[in-house]
């Protein structure tokens, strides 16, 4: 059993807070032995990326130190008891098993009687076999036509990871001939959410996934009933239309208001359910159940590779211990995740959320307070988009937020155009190169204004090409890392108690059970 | 004249860092003095909106504070001097003149031997003239056939405000049968963006707005060669299809490749562009140039308000200086805008740009360097969404990020649904004042997990419904919010040298001209 402490009890964490080393990058990075660093501060990832870490702010003596802080906090014994099932969760007194859903890492996990990697496998299969019937025409609505929108309906975790991964393929999709649905996705609760997205598709040829694990969730429910008062309009039969994403329980299983009922369970977190059924029906609607497999084998392949207990051969758990360093040695309060893949632009809101809503706490797993800052503040769009931006601050700021690149050498589409000798693609990676070494070494200048004062860390992951593998890879890389620095900071990552006063209160003010400056916000509100 | 002093060496300022005081919200907003609170903390804007900074950490002590405060730091005068045509973006010794793109607050502005007032709209009404000949089908492909997309090519100030505002008002068109064209856009260098876009619209009965303002703007005129490209491979003319937004002296003004080019100039900066000839193109064709004008009256109106001396009436002035409050005296480095508004989704990456771009920056408007902080990391994405993600760190995390929301009584399509009692409008008005309450207010619980310590700042600003007008007013706002700060902190809020250094450093990586780390990420990037 690993022993769960917190960072502040470790003396390999007392060891760094006592090193006065502060790594300057403008040296560091300088000349040629700057060009060597770069090629030696590399790791090899999964699905054909890597991820360089030469932009950021460590030496070899600080990367010694977080090294023993990986052993001492016992990070990969950590992840191990988490596959093999340890009941991780301790708030919610659940099991934490979302890796299991691409692959078998370690034992057998038997929860509910059930061998839940036979469970979720059952899933694929079910929600694949499903999928071919409908892009072969054997589902169709009550016309006997074929369906081509599939429509996910569901908040949070149900709907920015689904979404992100599928905005990043679906240019893939399009170029390889295998998008078979274009998918659209419905989640504020605010009306105009919904009757944005119907008005904008064709409903008759449109299926609806109404994923809530509960099967109770309020926002889920009421656009499911925006959706059927849409198909009921048109003359439709909603049951013709509909599917259900939930758990084996949930009032949305075995109903016949369903075309079919894709299960989920208690184990696996919304921000953490894209490889589950959550993302699985949605996405091998749209894109096939092959493409969903290549994506989870990314994502094992990345998972596995996040067993190793060397830090510098795994680059989910190095990337989590300089995140730290960063933010509790160094004191940087943000960090920024700024892919250059216009594909992956929602990618950092679905990070925002896994990051945010797993670390953002203030207590240990333990539930007594910390004495330490835990999870940053996460945001960012692509590039390069951005540098026309909030790059700004980030380059002449009075703070320093670490940054986190991300770069393909091709594109998706296969398609490009050649513009003063340069295609764009080139011109896109030229960029990003350019941002890094700009950021980090800087450019003295007599006018301050034009001063560049460097020193700002950044690393970035470099792949080939945005496929369905790489997607896998790099998402298993930054879930994996949120769960790593969690063992650091000896959080539970996987509750998310902080969103519950808001819904207690919501419900109060619509009850007209309020006083005091509730009742008067809500009356400002119109309610 | 205006006395530009730094924050630091105001009297003003150094009562406030010596001022004790620390409002707990937890108490200021308990029982019923508390509702009084939320009446009382509350000022009209333009628009039908007002701003209610009741759960701000102020109390009338600190505002008498930061009146104080902004009457030494003149901001009314400084303000007056920039409407009047004063050279404030000292650094590139231009004008600041994108109020007077929506009326005349001062005396006449003459540059470059013109009426600039005049400029501006003679340029809306060759834009008016021109959406109408569009919509009457006067203005047609070869083939004669009406033009029903209009798609923006522009990037950073050219494509996320316009983008922001036409997605905040296409639901409302929608419903009022006011959507003339639908409207995309266009930005990133990625191929893929383009790629994607050309993918899904119909080429030969889309009308393209190219808009860059020196005509040189490398992305741009990338992503116009795309656009051409694909024009021809249908068999079109690329300049029946062709407007362009520039500089009078660019190399797309009286270009025959256009079929007309509209006037912006060197004094309004790319993020405070929305409401010139680079909002003014595509939101007239967009929604009619009638529209466009409601939106500029909203600003309008809103500007005029923020010329007012006295900050308890000037809602701008107020959220300004209780920002700076927050950010050097408080000491919090983020702030995030989360509006309750699906219609507004993307209208915080606009305020990231606006805010970030302009005062994220550490010398003063002389170039010497400040030592204090200035502009804070800004982020957000729509309620109810966010509430799901990552609000469980603005709850419980261990550091106070201050929050702006925003909230409307009513809907923009006038469709809803009725669950459990109440509409989904409701839903969403309750869940914006119940989290207002729940950040400021807290709960305590036996379980540390489940406590909320509470006392994180916020503000609101209410409105009827989101419309033209409104939504103008809103803009406005945080224009001249940001603009107050940048007075307050001493900056050129209007130029942005951050974004230089990288340019050049790209252009170095493309001509092959780069050693050490550069030459090394530029060959791992496939350059």
């Amino acid at each position: 059993m690993a022993d769960w402490k917190n960072l502040d009890q470790l003396d390999s964490y007392k060891a760094l807070v006592e090193d006065p080393t502060r790594v300057d990058l403008r040296s560091a990075l300088a000349g040629e032995p700057g060009g060597q660093r770069v090629r030696d501060y590399s790791v090899p990832m999964a699905g054909g990326l890597s991820f360089n870490y030469a932009a950021r702010q460590v030496d070899d003596g600080i990367l010694q130190k977080l090294d023993a802080l990986a052993k001492e906090s016992q990070l990969a014994e950590k992840f191990a008891e988490l596959y093999n099932g340890a009941m991780v969760n301790t708030g919610e007194k659940r099991l934490v098993l979302h890796h299991l859903t691409r692959g078998q890492l370690g034992d057998p996990v038997i929860a509910e009687g059930v061998d839940k990697r036979a469970f979720y496998v059952e899933q694929q299969e079910r929600i694949a076999a499903f999928a071919k019937r409908v892009h072969a025409g054997e589902v169709t609505n009550a016309a006997g036509e074929p369906f081509t929108t599939v429509v996910q309906i569901g908040i949070g975790g149900s709907d920015l990871g689904p979404r992100a991964v599928y905005l990043a393929l679906e240019n893939w999709a399009r170029a390889e001939g295998e998008l078979k649905m274009e998918a659209r996705f419905i989640s504020n609760v605010d009306p105009d959410d919904a009757v944005g997205v119907l008005s904008t598709i064709d409903v008759a040829h449109s299926l609806f996934i109404l994923v809530s694990k509960s099967g109770t969730t309020l926002e889920t429910l009421t656009n499911e009933a925006f959706v059927k008062d849409a198909l009921v309009k048109a003359g439709l039969n909603p049951a013709d239309h509909m599917v259900a994403v939930t758990s084996q329980t949930s009032p949305l299983a075995q109903n016949s208001g369903y075309l079919a009922a894709f299960f989920m369970d208690d184990h696996i977190g919304g921000r953490y359910s894209s490889t589950s059924a959550v993302g699985g029906a949605v996405l091998s609607l749209a894109f096939g159940p092959e493409v969903f497999a290549a994506f989870l084998d990314g994502a094992a392949a990345m998972d596995k590779l996040s067993a190793t207990a060397e830090p510098l051969e795994n680059p989910a758990m190095l990337d989590a211990l300089i995140g730290v360093y960063e933010r509790n040695i160094l004191g940087y309060e943000c960090t920024a995740v700024l892919p250059y893949s216009q594909a992956l632009s929602r990618f950092p809101a679905h990070l925002q959320q896994a990051d945010m809503e797993s670390n953002g706490k203030s207590v240990n797993r333990f539930g007594e307070p910390v004495d330490y800052v835990t999870g940053p503040v996460l945001f960012g769009e692509p590039g390069t988009n951005g540098q026309h931006s909030f790059y700004q601050l980030l380059h002449q700021g009075k703070n320093i937020v670490p940054l986190q690149f991300v770069g393909f050498r091709q594109n998706q589409s296969g398609t490009d155009v050649l513009i003063e000798g340069s295609s764009s693609q080139q011109k896109l990676g030229a960029n990003v190169a350019a941002q890094i070494v700009a950021f980090a070494c800087g450019k003295d200048d007599d006018d301050p204004n034009k001063r560049f004062d460097g020193g700002r860390p950044s690393s970035i992951i470099i792949g080939e090409r945005l496929t369905p593998e790489s997607l896998g890879a790099l998402l298993s890389h930054f879930e994996n890392k949120i769960m790593f620095q969690g063992f650091l900071w000896n959080l539970n990552s996987f509750d998310q108690e902080g969103v519950q006063l808001g819904k207690v209160l919501a419900k109060r003010v619509l009850a007209h059970n309020t006083d005091g400056a509730l009742a008067v916000y809500s009356e400002l509100l119109g309610i």
